[in-house]
């Protein structure tokens, strides 16, 4: 069987960025960038103030009470008209443009206004440049102010909207088809009968599938049926992504290896030494990877933590990005915590911040066995613990993939 | 001036759960659950077996190599029909219901099957209860499952399909105004005249609006216009939540106090003891908090600091969410910082996981003033810096608002 990171390294070797669209801004929050982005402009535009007072030249103010002509006032969007000589000043609003002449800004509350257009300054001295962001600080035009790859944030909207993209080019986003088979599965507004219950995994799946930024297309419930399935299994390799639920141990009706062979899907591997999450099944639909086809185990968590720890990379891969939402931290054990077992455990787990300057702590989850939502419900996170027969102590390192 | 704190608390004494609708599960992604969730069933819902094997009766395995008669097959969604008897066993399916009189599974590895529906079990012991999961193990009928107040993740959508929520009672989604002021303003696809910037702070806010989980309507650029303002402010009035941007400090053309104040909306603080962000303005259309109405400093950084301090946690409380969304961390400052000045200051930061088993980092990032949106582009914290002028030494503990 292989190892989770030689698993890890044959999805991803099959996994390649869609290709690029273009997209309003305005839809594209969480997308990525297909293209690196340049400036139009310099920002600021010109010399602006940073506060509102008066545009001045800073040799004139030879002692404290100064009184000046008032040129003219320059708000934000208007430009001076007049230049700022000796005995003169302009009175200016933040975010305006500083007239010719002036080289710092007093700040208003350092004033006083007389009738008749003139001010009274009570500031003495100030150092040339005070009060002024020159043209350019921020950005010049030519600048490359963001890179291919960066997922597009609120941040980065501003941004992209400050240098005119209001069409930008991103990476297509991955559309998932999710199937859950199983005789025993009911639509979840089924009163289940003897024997059934309803399909959970389908609709958490496509929750997963829309939480890590892709589009989902939800194709049901599957029947152990080997036509049905090949039915459905050809519709969902027109997505970029098939993800099955079910079907793939060794039962006898886990037709779901067999019914992919029949459709042309190219087994990668089948089997992974992790618990839970065994069964995997991982293979393409051609050499190429044109759709990428995931059988999770059935139960709830076995197919939970699949996706966080194959599918999840296998999408930010597709969708372009270039730092995994995956995220990786150390916590000390809440807890003594005892593992026994031939395979490398993903534990469902509670962390919390410590409230001093301590590590961050996690709480192993009572697991009731691999199909226990309720329980999995309390958990932000996956400790990473390895084979063995062991007990770890309260306080030590664990690491964890934060959820 | 007021504090960060006390302001925060004038926003939330202001700041009530919205009403509860009713909305399909597959919609239902990121609300939060407005009446307690109880099991209709039990999970799961009879005795299974969590393997592929033989139901047996354990008193039966006298040695090893015993050969049993094989009943009948089960498969999950199936009900076994024959009772197990001492020279018998069921064939059983992972997740099939445990037939009457078995009281363990042995796995399929442990057996051989001989022809004639006659099947070798090679374990000669085996505890009772072994591969069995007890009816109701995960959840009884009845119990509370999840709790109001829950934000609906993908791992709650599978535990409330298990329980047959197709429909879940939610919190409505806050609804969002948003308008930028400024006569300065053209928008992103415009090319800037003399003086002109484009607006950055409606896409951006708009952004952080719905990445907080609420419903954004960017109303667009209100020129600074007494009459225009009123007019936009009315319509925005409409909405749970009205955010201007811009308008609020001591320039001439700062009008959006003076508007609202004309439009029937009721001033609860204006100006914070903050650094960025010191404009603030915060009030209501009603003393029930019909409408709140933030006036956010038309600075980006500021605009956005203020967003993360003040809006997203009035967004969580009208959400109904018990857990804030802003995410308080202790970090270590990568380097050295020296901070100047009376207000306390939230910088931006760029914080990461260290690679060993030391405490996270974080860097405070070069900030050329609270126009500069592209340096806050690798900001994903905001460094809590108390007021003074002081310098902390890399390695320093500071406290931090992961954005």
């Amino acid at each position: 069987m292989i190892s989770v990171d030689e698993a890890l390294r044959h999805v991803l070797d099959h996994s390649f960025p869609l290709a690029s669209t273009s997209l309003e801004l305005s839809t594209a929050l969480g997308c990525t960038l297909a293209a690196d982005v340049t400036s139009d402009i310099d920002s600021p535009p010109h010399d602006k103030s940073l506060v509102d007072g008066y545009a001045l030249r800073t040799s004139d103010l030879g002692g404290a009470n100064t009184q000046f002509k008032v040129l003219e006032e320059v708000t934000a969007g208007e430009m001076p008209s007049c230049k700022v000589t000796s005995d003169s000043v302009t009175r200016i609003m933040t975010g305006a443009a500083i007239p010719e002449g002036a080289d710092a800004v007093v700040m208003l509350e350092e004033t006083e206004a007389r009738d008749a257009g003139t001010v009274l300054i009570r500031r003495s001295a100030l150092p040339a440049g005070s009060n002024i962001m020159r043209r350019g600080t921020s950005l010049c035009r030519g600048d490359t102010v963001l890179q291919a790859g960066v997922t597009i944030r609120p941040l980065e909207v501003g941004l992209l909207s400050e240098v005119g993209r209001s069409q930008v080019l991103v990476q297509e986003v991955p559309r998932v088809a999710i199937v859950a088979t199983g005789n025993e599965l009911v639509p979840s507004d089924h009163r289940p009968e003897s024997g059934q219950i309803r399909n959970s995994n389908g609709p958490m799946l496509t929750a997963l599938v829309r939480s890590s930024g892709a589009r989902a297309v939800d194709l049901g419930i599957g029947r152990d049926d080997h036509d049905i399935l090949a039915q459905l299994v050809t519709e969902g390799l027109q997505s970029d992504v098939l993800i099955l639920s079910g079907g793939v141990s060794a039962g006898v009706l886990d037709l779901v290896p067999d019914v992919l062979k029949a459709t042309g899907v190219k087994q990668v591997f089948h089997k992974v030494n992790l618990k839970p999450g065994k069964p995997l099944w991982f293979g393409v639909s051609s050499p190429q990877g044109q759709t990428l086809v995931f059988g999770l185990p059935g139960n709830p968590v076995s197919g939970f933590v699949c996706f966080e720890l194959f599918v999840r990379p296998a999408l930010d891969r597709l969708a372009g990005r270039t730092a995994s939402t995956a995220v990786r931290r150390r916590f000390r054990l809440a807890c003594d915590h005892t593992h026994r077992g031939a395979r490398p455990t993903y534990h469902p787990a509670a962390w919390e911040e410590s409230v001093d300057d301590q590590p961050a702590t996690a709480k192993p989850l009572a697991w009731r066995g691999s199909a226990d939502l309720r329980s999995l419900t309390a958990c932000n996170c996956l400790l990473v613990l390895p084979s063995g027969d062991y007990t770890l102590g309260a306080g030590q390192w664990v690491d964890g993939l934060v959820i």
